[in-house]
């Protein structure tokens, strides 16, 4: 579902991490990133002191539909400023750094601001200019730095790409769907006493047309056959449709062909 | 690290999954998703009808340096050439279909590639083009959907960003980097007996100054400061810091102030 549902449903600032973005370069990567924080539920955005003001037209056509996220922006002069009412400040940090700071992964920060914000305590995550990236006096106002798991030898990562991965191990942080189902709709999985009328019903085709007249090989490829034919998983209706083309391949052609 | 040492070290088709974009639309979005790739370390990439033509000056300027994977990209004109040579076809799926498929998140897809390629089977994922996604034609030439967890009320994704989050996932499938770890750089987290040296200075000075005069709230009081100072890990530099501020402040105004 797209349109202008995005950011409807905003919800308490302590309910969601706010997503700082740091002196933006660029208009249209702040639409991008209110596009992927709309992607993972996440839906206050801030900015500090973008660089080509506010706002952005730009950011509007570039956000697909998230508009509500603009909309609601706030603008703050500094970090100082856009941090004061928050208890916990994290901020994405791409490379090492010589200072005593606690180092998550993005899942691992994922985690930890869930706990949080189940306390009511409100959290803020900062993501630097796209160029040059934070700088030491922003780091100062952070608790905790998150470096994402990357192939290091390509870590340059879009603003966007970078708030998406964060928006997206925030929303699997509490996902609960299982990584593996099979999609049945209308139909389901045949159990083995409907394989084994196919099985039946294919042998005993084969006996009459004399594929199986080799009495000795007739055990082991009938053995084989219904390995085949066990090695997915086979529908109701797949079953049926085997049949069908059993039934059809046995009775030749039509008249008319 | 950027620049032109993406897509450096190729490997054999077998090692990682190959991304297949499917009438892809935008050049510009051909270099982003080069870009994500080289993140989440895959390095092999397949163009399907392009609708613009290959080659697209615009992707290798989108791209961030992710040059070599755009250089070695393959042209094909249908899908069924594209997947003639894998042995499994992952394709994103954002909608439900009526058809018997398995259906993976993004991490449990990740999974199912690791095991398939350690295997030395060839993987392929499928993305659709931009506005309409994959046909139903295509979907035939599958073998399992994924379809991401997010927020379904905004669901509408960037091309590059479906193929960042699924790299990104890759990526993570054998990622040891703990989730959580103190950055400690040359110093170390302060041992009790450091902590208590501290605490010690500090009590006797507290003591001679008066600020622990009231006999009945004092162990109260040096419980709650201990309790103040242990709250977060300390480091030793940081406890000879303590030292001196409380030294310093004992000590009094310099002369010269």
């Amino acid at each position: 579902m797209t349109g202008k549902d995005g950011g409807a449903d905003l919800v308490p600032i302590g309910n969601t991490p706010i997503v700082i973005l740091v002196r933006p370069q660029l208009g249209e990567n702040i639409g991008t990133v209110a596009r992927a924080m709309a992607n993972g539920g996440l839906f206050h955005l801030r900015l500090v002191a973008p660089r080509d003001g506010w706002p952005q037209s730009i950011a509007w056509r570039a956000s697909s539909g998230a508009d509500r996220l603009l909309d609601n922006a706030q603008i703050f002069e500094t970090v100082e400023d856009a941090v004061a009412d928050l208890h916990h400040v994290f901020a994405t940090c791409p490379r090492p750094r010589h200072i005593i700071k606690p180092l998550l992964t993005a899942r691992g920060g994922a985690l930890e601001m869930r706990e949080m914000t189940n306390r009511d305590l409100n959290v803020g995550i900062l993501f630097g200019p796209e160029r040059t990236g934070l700088e030491n006096d922003d780091f100062a106002h952070t608790d905790y730095w998150i470096r994402y798991p990357l192939d290091p030898r390509f870590m340059s990562l879009n603003l966007a790409q970078a708030v998406m991965i964060m928006a997206y191990e925030w929303w699997m942080a509490t996902e609960q769907t299982p990584q593996r189902q099979l999609q049945t709709n209308g139909t389901h999985i045949a159990n083995k006493g409907e394989l084994e009328n196919f099985m039946s019903h294919l042998v005993k085709e084969l006996d009459h047309c004399g594929f199986l007249r080799n009495e000795q090989k007739r055990p082991g490829m009938v053995r084989n056959l219904r390995h085949f034919f066990q090695r997915g998983e086979v529908t109701d209706q797949e079953l049926r449709t085997l049949h069908g083309i059993v039934s059809e391949l046995v009775r030749g052609p039509k008249k008319d062909n």
